[in-house]
């Protein structure tokens, strides 16, 4: 039993996918299989009936079911033993008739995922909806950019914003097509559809596959899919990017939490057992654990899916199961944490501006080398810039350079000390920030940002 | 040095993504840049033709520059050093104005790929259009369908085929679109484009990017993505899945090659250095190495992706670009090495009915359960099975049932034997196999095959 | 919940690791803190009953603690919660007296993983006695030996079977050690232990993690561990190895069970839902699943460790939890299947000798090499060994060649047809195949087999 | 050709695993097979000369041998006949006698390691003695130590360092058992050493590869481990670890370099292109971007080995060669780059000062809530703290409270502003750091530190 006791990122998260679920939707899906049959009219309307029911008497003895799927490996085989007791003789052939495991398995994780996906779905649009808030709010507030660790230029918080949000955007549309792409599977014992064909002819052979999908709300596959798994390495990898998204959110949170950086705080902190005055970034610290798992499990999937010999293959099949389902459940935590914590963000505005000064002006020393550097030449300003890493007054040193003097009047500046003043106010060098954080805030064209980086 | 001695998949294969060629790239892309600014009458056109002339005067001393980037991390910063050495003074200005060391390695890199991306589908190309010119001549060729190592029921070795070629007709599908979107970088130190506006002004730096992705041949972007990965996991997420989809034919022909199989064999088998006998199926080795690797190597870039911290992170963007280097050459290597695979591979036709034959009728079980149950009970049937599974002659058997000779009456067979050799020839239980490969290999609607599973 | 409906590796393995076994350890671990004061004589032995009493009342709501979980980050804050409602009031105070939650968390995991590994091992040691047994009794029973899929030379099926043992035993001995070395933890707040000097002195303080570990049955730290994560990837990479050394003998059992190959089966096959004749290698296939998994979940506690920033870091030690019990889930599942497995193994002898001879005599190529090569010239020899492979009788030409009846009278030979079926036969060129059974089965020095390969 | 261009953390540091260095190591591998015949008395001393000067004359043109690899798949087959070409006639033989090309890659590739490991082993001593220096030196420098990226009690930095210490001392304790262990391979076309027997028989066949081992400097195999990879596996898992540890200590160097923090600094910092103030942290991202990639390298081998089927892999074992290449390669970088940072390590202790009292005292708000929770009760505490947090004046807060100026009596306290002043102090609640410095620093049984955590 798993309660998520060693995962709080998925508790309360993973309704979707619980075993429950997954046995829920096994049942829907030979029920489904059932009623495409009756659709085509190969089988009597009381056949779906009569697995309908089945399927409910089955119940929910999930660890029963479990026990029962070891000897052959995988579930399906004894629940389909389990609705045929429940089936009366002469509709019991109609219970997962023609089928084979996979057909149902794989329908049912489609099913489970498609759920999962939604769920995923409506907390991306919450991340999405947050962020877009908090970039326009905070447009326009300077801030430190930093790289390799460094403060090395303003930006603006909200640019900042702009670009998790423009990773969550991006995440939310491949997801979305994978989501909308995922398929139902029928192909029979080997991917030929021949026991069907035996069962209702070509024609309505052929037709089945759709019918199933349908009944499902899955896409038809155009052929069985047992071993060419694109279907769930697509599903995968969408899942992983969606949670490198959140993650860059939450990496970024962790770090301007830091005591000695501070800006950002998530709106409500998670205690500490022993320091009362802690606020731990904790649901940014849930998000990144799993922003650390999520990948490998990806890469499961897909050696899953390059290993797929065979008509079904002897191992790499069973491993995508409990793979693509923690994913799953990783994906939806991992962005319902994300969603809470967008929206709880809280600034320290003080503590912005305290950053951003720290430097003594030297966060705009590129903007320097740009204007100074050809009046002063570069390594003049490198010494200027040295002096101010040191401590002195950079706004005096300049201003008591003739050259700035006379580029100062050039410029048409009323002094000098304006001249200067100006040029090191960070506000002055954010460059396009503030049109990049419109742009993701109120696109123009609904899906341009969603086409490029 | 590495010239693949340890990864034969990639010898021969891999000139795009090599040292060299990336050194080519950043010369190339510190080329575009100015270009783009004379484009945009910012720069005066001799900047271009001087910052061209540096760029081949600098050569191609990788292990010098590879040297030099220890100190600050990467290869553009002594790259600069060197470009400027070989503009004259008033010029020099240009070489790499206002742009960040990412701007210039992650527009490389992407120059790289796309170049590589581009060779890569020329193999997928081949690897098409071979396999589906194999698909059509095995169309209806019976052979044993396995899943988990069993002989399961009929199918034929053209939809085994085609179900190889939709894996990789979806990853080549999937990688052109990741090709076509492949980004340049221009963001500036931190992604403001502020040094930008501060030379060109706001207009100018707005237009700048797209300028410069268009002298590259890459998609423009439409913000810096100097922290939002998404053009590098997605691509290395296609090329993960174009790995994956050889992956799967090398796995088949490595499985249908085994000395007791022996149905397929490569054209040019690899030799032995003790058994002379021995024609190894050393394509589908290497193709398989490469399949085994590349999962992981997609997992860091993810990895890479969700830890991008700040405007430029601490380790994460380093670690990108050797794996997307090396996922690169893999899926050069793995895809040119396919190509050959799929356009030698030979059928033995011998085998591959000796194999069907085996189990003396066991193959079309199912066949018998589905026609037979109904009005032998399925545990006359599971009897009889399971006598022939011990050697006893299945079609003596059946023809000695009682309620057999009466459906082949009522079926208007001109005999129970005829009947019964009909019901147990494998090619009369191949459904919808040839149908599939039809539509694989000529589909009716282009796309529709690229659409779902 | 998840009861490992779709992880059937798992299922009825797993107990120690149960979210119910986490929550008993953790309630055990803090008794053992209490306990450890009592015994340096700090606490008052009434705390050790009142916090065990607690214990025992605070039950084993699992989702009430871990929906409590989430707003901290772990379950040790609200567990210390609810223990300390259920302490007397003077002696709540001993209740987490000290400790931070990942003293808990950790020991409790190290706890659960001390009895896992207990479990493993016992599996291990029922493989290595079954695999024992295996080879003895086929010691000497000649098999094609294989490599890259191709007939190589001759071996015997005890010897493959050593080589399965070999990789198990080596793998169990590492558990072993990794199993005796895994540390309790106890540093306090940041690693310093500086809240149990100020409750019990230095010299107390500094007994103390000893005196806990003793209590636990941990290994006895030597300095806290908090963020020097080797306990964990040593452990970590210990179960993979137990995974991968059962998943040769896996691959192997799939192999050799393949319709065309046949040299071993399962005890009992799995069934299939509609192929009655099918018997599956499921135990391998389960097996299998387990080994494609397991290397990537190693592969996030090495990330962890690598990314234990601060004194306690700020994501990666929560990805670790939900990854080592999964870890060990699968080593559980894993183990036991492979010691099922390795009991029921059947030989089908037939089968072997078919494959042994179905190359007529290439499989002893080499050898003629070997003897021939001198004497025919290394040309001649491949000549011969070609039209063999075509079909020829390879006896009858090799019996024809002048040279070879000389050497078969040099040699002493009863006749020159004598020689070349000696020659010919697989038994005669076993090399030292029953040496190495002999060697592994009842090593002379018991340790000498586990200190090199 | 791949000269580290793109992984600059490799550059200058992986000449023991080059091509090169690979090709040599092949050649030294085939003269040590031929020297083992020679020791034993079986080939002439001639053979073993003829095949060291055929090794001279075969040269070190690699694009040449990794072109000549791909048809086999193995570089091992081409070298042969290379070799063999420049062999008289009579001695030709002598050339690979016996051998697979396993034998010689595996043999060669454990050299390489070998080296490789002793080179690495010289830089974690490096990076040993530069780290115990320095934790010596910052033995009792008091810093805030951080959990989940928040302040939390005092610690001392030269803890912290023995923190890093411990992790490297302990990878490298474990990376001296795998390098010792590496074991020669020698087992003949399918690890029976049937030929061997045949050339030498039985009683020299066995004591060649213990023979062929002590040439090379190699562990001797107990038996041939073409299929049981563990010597590999635990060698990368070694390496996977040595880069954690290192990982660790850039992890803290990084964080401890942000601006905001500025406790530590490189010695050398990396320059920016555009920023000259800017002091990068150059080593500790290269370090950083190694241990973000390693770990995936280690899973690859994991699944190499749990994949290694039959008596010789269908391209498992391929996948091992480039991989544990470049595992070895990334460990070289990072502990040499590690190496140097640690030597060249700065501390600006008025920034860890200024750290330590940034949040006026509450540092020691567990010890607060440990000495005054019991007279003043946790609330009040909480409360006061609280207060303090907000920008009270903590001191005064405390010295108000009658219980205080109780306690400070009962204490003996001068005054209960020095009670107070002396319980704030930072420096009397660093609990055990120094004692666990001294223990790291100078074991007094020196191997009792690498026995546990």
């Amino acid at each position: 039993m798993d309660a998520g006791l060693l995962s709080p990122v998925t508790v309360g998260h993973d309704e979707a996918v619980t075993d429950a679920a997954v046995l829920g939707a096994l049942v829907e899906v030979e029920a489904a299989l059932t009623r495409a049959y009756v659709r085509l009219g190969i089988a009597p309307a009381e056949a779906a009936e009569a697995v309908a029911s089945a399927g409910e008497r089955v119940g929910s003895d999930v660890p029963r079911l479990a026990a029962a799927s070891v000897a052959g490996g995988n579930p399906v085989i004894p629940l389909v033993g389990m609705l045929r007791e429940h089936v009366p003789g002469e509709l019991r052939v109609w219970v997962h008739r023609g089928a084979t495991s996979q057909d149902i398995l794989d329908s049912a994780l489609m099913l489970v995922a498609r759920r999962a996906v939604g769920d995923i779905q409506v907390s991306l649009r919450a991340v999405d909806a947050a962020l877009a808030a908090f970039a326009a709010a905070h447009r326009g507030d300077v801030a430190a950019a930093r790289t390799l660790t460094q403060h090395a230029v303003p930006t603006t918080l909200g640019h900042r914003a702009g670009m998790w949000l423009r990773g969550v955007r991006r995440a939310a549309d491949r997801l979305a097509e994978a989501g909308d792409r995922l398929p139902a599977q029928l192909g029979g014992a080997a991917g030929t559809l021949a026991s069907f064909v035996e069962i209702a002819g070509a024609g309505d052979a052929t037709a089945l596959p759709a019918a199933f999908a349908d009944e499902l709300g899955l896409a038809a596959p155009d052929a069985p899919w047992h071993t060419v798994r694109w279907p769930v390495t697509e599903l995968g990898d969408a899942l992983v990017q969606a949670i490198d998204a959140v993650g860059v959110l939450a990496a970024d949170v962790a770090t301007a939490s830091r005591t000695e950086i501070g800006e950002l705080a998530e709106g409500t902190g998670g205690g500490s057992s022993a320091m009362p005055q802690k606020q731990n970034p904790a649901a940014s610290v849930l998000v990144r654990s799993a922003a650390l798992r999520a990948p490998q499990l990806g890469a499961t999937l897909h050696l899953a899916a390059a290993f797929a010999v065979d008509e079904r293959p002897d191992g790499a099949w069973h491993a995508e199961w409990p793979t693509l389902r923690e994913l799953l459940r990783l994906a939806l935590g991992a962005t319902a944490t994300a969603a809470a914590l967008a929206a709880g963000l809280r600034v320290d505005a003080e503590a912005l501006a305290c950053n951003v000064a720290a430097t003594g002006g030297l966060l705009v020393a590129e903007r320097l080398s740009l204007v100074l550097g050809p009046v002063l030449g570069a390594a003049r300003v490198s010494e200027l810039v040295r002096a101010a890493a040191q401590g002195d007054d950079l706004a005096a040193l300049l201003s008591a350079e003739p050259a700035v003097r006379t580029l100062a009047e050039e410029r048409g500046a009323s002094s000098s000390g304006a001249f200067v003043t100006a040029l090191l106010d960070p506000a002055g060098y954010t460059g396009l920030a503030e049109k990049f954080v419109d742009d993701v805030v109120a696109p123009k064209h609904p899906a341009a940002g969603q086409e490029n980086a």
